[in-house]
């Protein structure tokens, strides 16, 4: 864990003992009293705590940095994968920075993945958090769930540079043609690929197909690979600045 | 599994009914005589098998597809990590076929690594495979393993576009330059980042440091973004075809 997400009140309370953050930084990394680590407010600041006090809870000072790290201008649509894909593409997402991401149940879909723990008892916000501490980042997406692929498209930015993935139908590679607008939106196509409706949907919200070459990729890695070539593209990336004053 | 990987002896003996392959051809998938399989060579034809007998082995006839495919002219270098993150590498940089991957044993690197039984027991290529198979490609990536970064980089070719990733030191983000050649090499350090005298190496050897942006991630994520970035810019991707006849 790079960070540790805290809300506002444990800032100011500090942690239970038997808290897993509180276990993972006294007992698996053996922080002691003067030792420092990172934090951030979900969405808000980053920055250095310094433990005072292991008795009777986990207390600390935190010097916050005094810029707020952004979320980039991506919009990630992805057709309902598999519960233990789906948690591979919030983490991977989140740690990359994502600004929203949008899950819409497929024509070709299995019903039973939306009634998977990962969404009926919300265990996916563990998953976004996850990746965005490992990312050493406070900024975690917005996650939405649509009933299909026309829900997820009113939801989108209609000036965004729009790309839908397609390893039969695109004419272009990913990265061939310059953004059309400094925010995208990339859709990930269901495991089972697009249907005629769903491709007929895209093009009329103009979204331009493009593959990413001749190799069949599982959803998690087109997703992420997706993403940063289009982060790569729009140019948005500054380097990682130390958290340390 | 988008493809099976089977030797040439293989082709024409067919598979024993207690293989791993077989069984999942006719039990997990459920294939009668008559269905249809993809099938590779290792690094060489692809085609498209169709089963003319389920006993006393599984026989099939294959019509081969008229262009091999190509691996793409991307080495990747990485800091040999623990052996969880390690078979994600291979299963991924072999699904976006990449050329050759060169493990090196790193100065902050932990020397239990390297007695793991993925490489003891060469269970690595198991992981290469799987990640050809995912991509419904034959074409494997050759795997080396050095004693450090020297030794690596005495491996690559020289007037390759050499670009390694640092988070910390780099001042270009990766895609902001041109490739420099039509073929590249792409360097990721260790979990704990590169050490001062692997950086002189890197540099001494023409190597341009590039980030990802300001989050940090996994080995696995930066080693299949990175190529990904890489191959986009080396304009290499054709439109996945079919291998139906």
């Amino acid at each position: 864990m790079n960070l540790v997400l805290l809300t506002e009140k444990e800032l100011v309370d500090g942690l239970a003992l038997e808290d897993a953050r509180s276990i993972h930084l006294l007992h698996t990394v053996g922080l002691k009293v003067g030792a420092t680590f990172h934090i951030g407010i979900k969405n808000a600041r980053r920055g250095l705590a310094t433990i005072t006090a292991t008795q009777p809870k986990l207390i600390f000072t935190v010097k916050f940095e005094d810029e707020v790290q952004k979320r980039f201008p991506v919009t990630v649509i992805v057709g309902l994968p598999r519960p233990q894909t789906a948690k591979k593409v919030l983490h991977d997402l989140a740690s990359v920075g994502i600004d929203k991401i949008i899950f819409f149940d497929t024509e070709k879909g299995d019903a039973g993945y939306a009634m998977s723990s990962l969404w009926k008892d919300r265990e996916w916000i563990e998953h976004v958090d996850k990746g965005t501490e490992q990312a050493c980042s406070a900024q975690v997406p917005e996650v939405i769930r649509c009933s299909n692929l026309t829900e997820a498209l009113a939801n989108i930015d209609a000036s965004a540079w729009k790309v839908a993935l397609d390893p039969y139908e695109a004419s272009q590679a990913l990265g061939e043609s310059a953004p059309t607008a400094n925010r995208a939106v990339l859709a990930i196509g269901p495991e089972r690929g697009w249907s005629a409706a769903e491709r007929v949907f895209l093009l009329k919200y103009n979204f331009t197909l493009c593959h990413l070459g001749d190799r069949i990729l599982r959803v998690e890695s087109a997703a992420l690979a997706g993403s940063m070539i289009i982060l790569s593209q729009l140019n948005v990336w500054e380097k990682h600045r130390s958290l340390a004053p």
